[in-house]
C-alpha cells in the first residue's frame, strides 16, 4: 500500500490547450467532456508519484497522513448523474486518522444497519408503501399511527403552553399564491406538478406557510394580537428524484411539525431564543446530546436566483439570528449559501444514540413574505407595520423523526410512545381469563395492553414478545392469578419481581406521563 | 288564486308526433328540445283549466287540496343546466297544507337565515376563503380548529372504545390504484383532475377506502384479526361545480370521520349493527332528536354503468341492511338508484332544533372492492375468504358537520366544544392582576378562559363577549377580589351567582367532561 510511502502530492496549474492534449494522448473521453466546461486559470492537475489526474483539490499533503483505510462499497454511477449518459462504477471509502476510528465507524455502522429504519419499519408493522400508491408516500399502519399521535400530542402541550393557536389548512391553493409567495419559480422543481381544473392551475403545497400567510391576513391585526404564533402538523408534498426516495428519510409527503410566528422586530430575539429552547427541551425528552445548529446564510453572487434580492435585510436578519446563537450559548456554525429564499435559517444536526448524524429540522426568519402577502398589523401608534416571520420544526417531520426514533432506539422506543406498552401473558390457557381482566384494567387506565392467548409454551412468548420490542410484560400464572399480582418482565432487563395491578398501573402511568426516556 | 275553484288536473299519454306539432304551433322551443329526448308512451299532458303542458307528474289531483302558498324566490337558471344554453328564470315556491304550517315553515327560514353558518362561521371567526387558496377550501382559524380538535377527541375515544385502530394515508395514489378501486371509470367525474409525473397519472383521493384497502393488504391475515376496523379523520377532495359550492356545506376539501370495517359475512349484522348504535351515542351528545336512515338501493337498469355488475351480490347485501335497519328499529326509507357504486348505503338524515333537514353521514356496505384488490383472510379451516367491508362516518365531515352545527346552536355551542370557554371580566383595571390569577387557575385546569382587559365598561364587556357566544363570564370586581371569590354569568341565563374559582372549577370541568349539550 504505497501510501504509507509518504508520496507527496503535487498540485499545478495547467493551460487549457496543454490539459486538452494531455487527456487526448491518453484517449480519456470523460476528463476531456469535464475539460469542455472549464477555462484558462480553473484547471488544475495532481500528481502522486507516476500517478497525474484533473483535480480540483483540495488534497492533504501527502500519502502519509493516511492511517486506516476502508473500501466500503461499490456502485454504478452515471456520468454526471445524468441517466442518458454511460454508467460507470463508483467505488466508495473512508479513512480515519487512525485503526481504533475507523473501527469504531465500522462498528457504528453495522449496528446503524441492524437498527435501520426501514428493517424496523417492517418488523414492527409501522409503515408500509404499495406500488399503486406511489414511491415516498408512506402508509402508516395501526403501530406507526399510534406514535404519531404520541408525538402530536406532546407538540400541542408544548405549543399551547408557549402561546401558539392551532389551524387546519388544506393541501392545495391556486398558482397565484405560489407566485406571490415565490414558491414559483425559486421553489418550483421540489413542487408537484400542477392541476388544471376550471382554466387555473391547483398545485400540492411544498410548505404551510402561505396557507398561514393567508389566515394571518383573515382578520386585521394590531400589536395587541403580536406575537401571533400558529401552529399545524401540516402535511405537505415535495417532488424528490424517485433515486433519491429512501425509507422514511427522504419521502415525498411529509407531515411537518410546523408553526410559523409573526412578530415585531423588537420581539423577534425572544420569540427566536424561546424557539430554540423548545429545540432543546425536546432533545432532552428524546435523550439527544449531541447536537449542532447550522446556520445557513444566503450567496450575494445568487440574490434574485436562488435567494430574493434584498442585499441589506440579509445581512440584518443574518445579524440577528446569530446573536441569538451566541448568546444563547448553543453550538452552531455557519455556512454560506444555504438560506432558504426568504432569509436565513438554522439547520440542526442532530446525532443518534450510536453516533450517526440527521438533519432534522429547521428554524427559519422570514423578512420576505410578510410584504409579498402585504402582511400588515397597527403599531401603537397607529401606523402599520409589516410582521417579521419565524419559520420553525423542531420536530421536523413524523417521517424523518420516526426515522431517526427507530434507529436512536434501536426499535426498543420509550413506554410514551410504545404501540404496545404492555403484553400480559398466560402461561397456559387457564389463566387467559385472568389475563384479560388485567388487560382490561390497563386499559381503563389508557395504558395500551394486549393479550398473548396463543397456544405456546410461556418461553416462546416472551421471545416473540421481546421482538416486538413491548417494553413490558407481565406473567401470569397459578401463583399470580391466586394472589391477584403479575409477574413483571422489563424489555431487555428481565424480570423485576411481583407486584400488585395498582402498582403496576401507578408505576407504569408514571412512567408515561412524565415520558421518561429510557 | 284560481285554485281555490278546485280545478281537476288531467293527464293524458300523447304521441310524439301530436306533441311535436302542439309545441310547433305554440313555436315553443324548449318543449320541443325537451320531446327530441322522449320516445311515444313516455310523453304525458297534463292540463288544468285552460292551461296544457308536457309533464311527466305526478300531480295532486286538483287544486282544491292546495291550501297555502308562498312565492319565495327567484332566480337565474340554465336551461338544462348547461351554462352554454340560455338563462331561464326559475321561480321557487312553497305549499304546505295549512296556513299554520307554512306560517312555521317561513318562521323556520327567518331563524334559519339568522344561524346561517357562513355569517356564523364569520363573525365567531370558525373558518375562511381565500382567492388565492380557491373556491371549496376552508382555511380552518383557530377558533375552528378548537372545536375540529374536540370532534376529533371524541370520536377517537368512541373508535377506541369500539376497538378501532388508527391509520394515517396520503392524499394522493397513482390511476392505478383508482382502475383497480373502481373509482375510475365510476367517480371520475367527481375527482380533481391528475398530476403527471414521472410519467404517471397521480390522483388527489376523493375517498379513503383504496389507501385503507392497502393496509390490510400489506400484512397477512386470519380470521383472529377479523373485524379488522381502521379509522382515520381522512382529508379528501372532490371536484363540485364552482356554482355548487357553498360555505361548509359544498366544499371541495372535506375532513372526513372515515373508517373501514373488513369483516366475514357471519360478522356482518353484529358490525353493522354496532356502527348504527355508534351513530345513535353522537346524535345523543349532539341533542339530534329527529333523524331518519336512507336506505340507498342499486339501480338494476345502471348495472354496469352506475353500480358494479353483481346482481345477485346487490340483492344479498341489500337484504342485510334492510335485516338490520328493521331489527334495530331505527327509521328508515328505501331509495333505489341511490346507491354507492360498489354496494348498498345508508344516509343520514338529521333535522337541526330549528327543523332543517341535513344530510349527515353515510354507512356503506362493500362487497366490491374487498375482490377488486384481492383483499383475503385465512379463514379457521385454512382456506380463504374475502372480507365485507363497511364504510361509515357517523359525524360526516368536519365541514358540513360544523356547519350543521352551528345553526343547530345558533352558534352557542356547548362548553366542551366552546372555542373559548370562560372569559374573565374585570370591572377595572384595578382587578387585572386578580383576573389573570383566575384565568391562569382556569387554563392549568385544561379550560380554555381569556381575560379582557380592554379599558371598556362591563355592560360593554358582557355585551361583547355575549355576541362571541361564550358560554361562561367571571366578572371580577372588589368584593370578588377581597373574597377569592368569582361572579358567574351563563350565556344566555345571566347571573347565575357567585363561587369560589374551585367550585366554579369543579362545575365546569363535569360539564366539559361529560360532553353535556345545553
Amino acid at each position: 500500500m504505497n501510501w504509507r510511502r509518504r508520496t507527496m502530492y503535487i498540485r499545478k496549474e495547467i493551460s487549457k490547450t496543454e490539459a486538452v492534449k494531455y487527456f487526448t494522448d491518453k484517449n480519456d473521453e470523460y476528463k476531456l467532456d469535464l475539460l469542455g466546461g472549464l477555462s484558462d486559470g480553473e484547471i488544475t492537475f495532481y500528481t502522486q508519484g507516476e500517478f497525474t489526474d484533473l483535480c480540483r483539490g483540495p488534497h492533504i499533503p501527502n500519502t502519509g497522513m493516511i492511517k486506516a483505510v476502508k473500501l466500503t462499497n461499490i456502485a454504478g454511477a452515471y456520468w454526471k448523474g445524468d441517466e442518458k449518459n454511460k454508467q460507470l462504477t463508483r467505488v466508495y471509502g473512508v479513512t480515519f486518522p487512525s485503526q481504533k476510528e475507523l473501527d469504531e465507524h465500522l462498528a457504528m455502522l453495522e449496528e446503524a444497519k441492524k437498527r435501520d429504519h426501514r428493517k424496523l419499519g417492517k418488523e414492527l408493522s409501522i409503515y408500509t408503501m404499495d406500488d399503486d400508491v406511489g414511491p415516498g408516500l408512506i402508509l402508516w399502519m395501526p403501530n406507526g399511527t399510534i406514535i404519531i399521535e404520541e408525538l402530536e400530542k406532546l407538540a400541542k402541550e408544548t405549543e399551547l403552553d408557549a402561546g401558539y393557536k392551532r389551524v387546519v389548512t388544506p393541501h392545495i391553493a391556486k398558482e397565484s399564491m405560489y407566485i406571490t409567495s415565490g414558491h414559483l419559480p425559486y421553489y418550483a422543481e421540489s413542487m408537484f406538478p400542477p392541476m388544471e381544473m376550471d382554466g387555473e392551475k391547483y398545485y400540492l403545497k411544498a410548505m404551510n406557510c402561505p396557507h398561514h400567510h393567508k389566515i394571518f391576513a383573515a382578520e386585521p391585526k394590531s400589536y395587541r394580537d403580536m406575537p401571533y404564533r400558529i401552529a399545524e402538523y401540516g402535511t405537505c408534498y415535495r417532488y424528490e428524484q424517485s433515486g433519491e426516495l429512501f425509507g422514511l428519510m427522504r419521502v415525498r409527503c411529509l407531515h411537518m411539525n410546523d408553526a410559523h410566528i409573526y412578530c415585531t422586530k423588537e420581539q423577534f430575539a425572544q420569540e427566536f431564543k424561546a424557539v430554540n429552547d423548545m429545540y432543546l427541551k425536546y432533545f432532552k425528552i428524546f435523550g439527544i446530546d449531541k447536537y449542532v445548529m447550522r446556520l445557513s446564510l444566503h450567496d450575494p453572487e445568487k440574490l434574485g436566483q436562488k435567494y430574493v434580492n434584498e442585499p441589506e435585510l440579509w445581512l440584518e436578519t443574518e445579524e440577528l439570528v446569530r446573536n441569538v446563537l451566541i448568546e444563547t450559548g448553543v453550538p452552531f456554525v455557519e455556512v454560506k449559501g444555504e438560506g432558504a429564499f426568504y432569509g436565513p435559517k438554522i439547520d440542526v444536526q442532530i446525532w443518534s444514540a450510536i453516533g450517526r448524524e440527521f438533519t432534522l429540522a429547521t428554524n427559519q426568519v422570514d423578512f420576505a413574505q410578510g410584504r409579498r402577502f402585504k402582511l400588515e398589523f397597527t403599531t401603537q401608534d397607529n401606523t402599520t407595520d409589516t410582521p417579521l416571520i419565524i419559520h420553525r420544526a423542531p420536530l421536523g417531520t413524523h417521517e424523518r423523526f420516526i426515522g431517526f426514533l427507530l434507529e436512536h432506539y434501536a426499535g426498543k422506543l420509550p413506554v410514551w410512545l410504545s404501540p404496545v406498552q404492555v403484553k400480559v401473558l398466560p402461561i397456559s390457557d387457564k389463566y387467559i381469563d385472568y389475563a384479560k381482566q388485567v388487560s382490561l384494567k390497563l386499559k381503563k387506565a389508557d395504558i395500551r395492553a394486549e393479550v398473548d392467548e396463543r397456544n405456546e409454551k410461556i418461553g416462546k412468548k416472551i421471545r416473540d414478545t421481546e421482538l416486538l420490542r413491548v417494553p413490558y410484560m407481565l406473567v401470569i400464572g397459578e401463583k399470580e392469578m391466586t394472589e391477584g399480582m403479575v409477574a413483571v418482565r422489563r424489555q431487555g432487563k428481565g424480570d423485576t419481581g411481583t407486584q400488585t395491578v395498582d402498582e403496576f398501573i401507578h408505576a407504569i402511568s408514571g412512567e408515561i406521563t412524565e415520558r421518561h426516556d429510557n
